[in-house]
């Protein structure tokens, strides 16, 4: 499942007889938390040896030697990460669109000439078979019924309420939950060597932005998502306020990725991980730059821990997630990674280590 | 020239009395950063005795310490900043402003079909008086044919290149020198207290990233600034690349800036600064929230070391920087705090320190 990817062996082979030749040096050069990391070994416990962790545990130590050609200055060290079915579960439906769902019935009732127009009736009826064909249109009406026309606080609050107590029905488990300790490793991992790690996300930045910080460490301001507007007001009590406006800025999938990046970062990231065509251009617009870059797709090919989806290698091809052939032939052409989750992670979700040690 | 605040004086008696019954219990609950500051005294030198000075050093010592009431975690410790007349010179004109005119001549020699076409015509003309006369709308094509219509990259090296070489014609320095020393010292002791600093500019978010880090210490990705569209295409050489489009996605000023540090920071920072009256929703929005907070303006009534306009307490009225009286009022009402830069500050810029020491 994994691309040949040329300079790998290569760069592992540098490192090693730098390491050999060089080791006081190399010890004094290193920071402090990669020394301990290198003495403690063991990184990356929930990745099976082979070349997409061996690809990820290269990039960090070489970008992070001072006497590395690959060195990248602290500050320039910048992660991305797209979430849905990257850092957790997508399939069959995206959270953030159940969440919309689920909300359906609280936005009737302080709206009842919504109960028996289209698309909320469809909705509050129940029928799955029906919501499923929902148009794009409907669902985007969905949205807007949903995540705008109240205040930032209000949004905040709703959604954090509904995180607390809504379950996956696969699972029974907090949607928070659904995130993948594999990945939690890789971001603790580059965090722990200097990385600042971004969410680069198709979806809602306000709603990522409620749980980004509990479930992977990532606070507010380092969520890119797709982002409407929000317009200042005073309330009654002539306090200042936001109101989530039905107002799309920023469309934050495929080309809107790289365009997100630049307006919310600023500057050209050096690593990214994504699972789907939505993330190809951010992984072409970070390969396209001077110096060590990392640039990692997850396959979801594991229909007995997850699921199995695609269409890549003959995968079945669904809604979410499109992972398209010509997508994993684009990785393997350019020195992309793909990681499979059947044979390069161990586990999938933190709980199950705990149900092993139960 | 300071508002009377009420606080003030009850949050410093505060403070002393916690120091004095619990010396060896704060001195372990202060971060070392901030211990190392008390013990060494003299915080904010370039920065007269006054309500002013004294209100950011209680703000940040009573934020930091712990046992304070008024603690603030880590996390949540973050200030932003106006820049053009906040932490440097925006008079007569803003400086991105003459960046703009000054590079009329370069769009002009790849698009010589603008030459006699108005405003190109006026700018090159070099006749000041008619260019003061030009209209907004005139303006706002002069920007949008200097500052888009090309790639981000090729924008950051032409501005970093007119940066390097452009003087201000009243102190013969680099732009970049213009950065007012007192703020540049708040920007320091606040990050060494845990504070990450954002500007919030109504400036151009790309031109203020290209020289933040160097001149205030603020990386790319704590710049919010007015923003336009990019749109991700390829090169003839299939490279990917991003184009700055003439499509305004957000006018950081006034109500935009509240609107702008949530789609960019995403949560409500504790302190602000500004100057004029395109911060005033800014300070309104972050004063509304609980806890402790810092809002100060900064009025320019230096006519010798810088320049004196506003018209808050009688001072002339100009094109830029409208500090108007009923701002000056609504901050003694609500007690901000207003810096006089006469009163309040010892020295303006760091050359001027260099100066006395020649």
């Amino acid at each position: 499942m994994q691309p040949d990817h040329p300079s790998s062996g290569i760069d592992r082979r540098a490192v090693v007889s730098t390491l050999a030749l060089l080791p006081a040096l190399c010890a004094t050069l290193l920071p402090a938390s990669a020394q301990a990391q290198m003495a403690q070994g063991g990184q990356l416990p929930s990745w099976n040896e082979g070349a997409a962790k061996q690809a990820i545990l290269d990039f960090v130590r070489t970008t992070v030697d001072r006497s590395s050609p690959s060195y990248v200055a602290p500050d320039e060290r910048i992660a991305v990460f797209d979430q849905d079915g990257t850092l957790w579960v997508e399939h069959p439906m995206y959270t953030q669109v159940i969440y919309c769902l689920e909300r359906v019935p609280a936005v009737v009732a302080k709206k009842p000439e919504l109960k028996d127009v289209e698309p909320f009736k469809t909705v509050l009826s129940g029928n799955r078979e029906a919501m499923a064909r929902l148009s794009l249109r409907e669902l985007e009406q969905i949205l807007a019924a949903t995540l705008t026309g109240m205040s930032t606080e209000e949004f905040r609050a709703e959604a954090r309420k509904w995180l607390e107590t809504a379950r996956n029905p696969r699972w029974n488990r907090p949607y928070t939950e659904l995130a993948y300790q594999p990945m939690l490793e890789v971001l603790q991992y580059m965090r722990d060597n200097g990385y600042k790690t971004y969410i680069v996300t198709g979806g809602g930045q306000d709603f990522v932005r409620v749980y980004a910080e509990k479930v992977y460490g990532i606070p507010p301001e380092q969520v890119v998502g797709t982002a409407g507007g929000t317009k200042f007001g005073y309330g009654n009590d002539g306090r200042p306020f936001l109101m989530k406006e039905p107002k799309l800025l920023l469309n934050d999938d495929k080309a809107g990725k790289p365009e997100g990046i630049h307006l919310m970062i600023g500057r050209k990231p050096t690593a990214a991980f994504g699972n789907s065509a939505g993330d190809r251009e951010m992984l072409e617009w970070i390969g396209a730059g001077a110096g060590a870059r990392l640039k990692m797709l997850l396959l979801h090919d594991d229909d007995k821990r997850e699921y199995a989806y695609g269409p890549a290698q003959g995968l079945p091809d669904t809604k979410v997630g499109t992972f398209p052939q010509a997508l994993y032939d684009e990785a393997k052409k350019n020195g992309w990674y793909v990681i499979s989750m059947k044979n390069d992670w161990k586990r999938i979700f933190a709980f199950e280590r705990e149900a092993r040690a139960e």
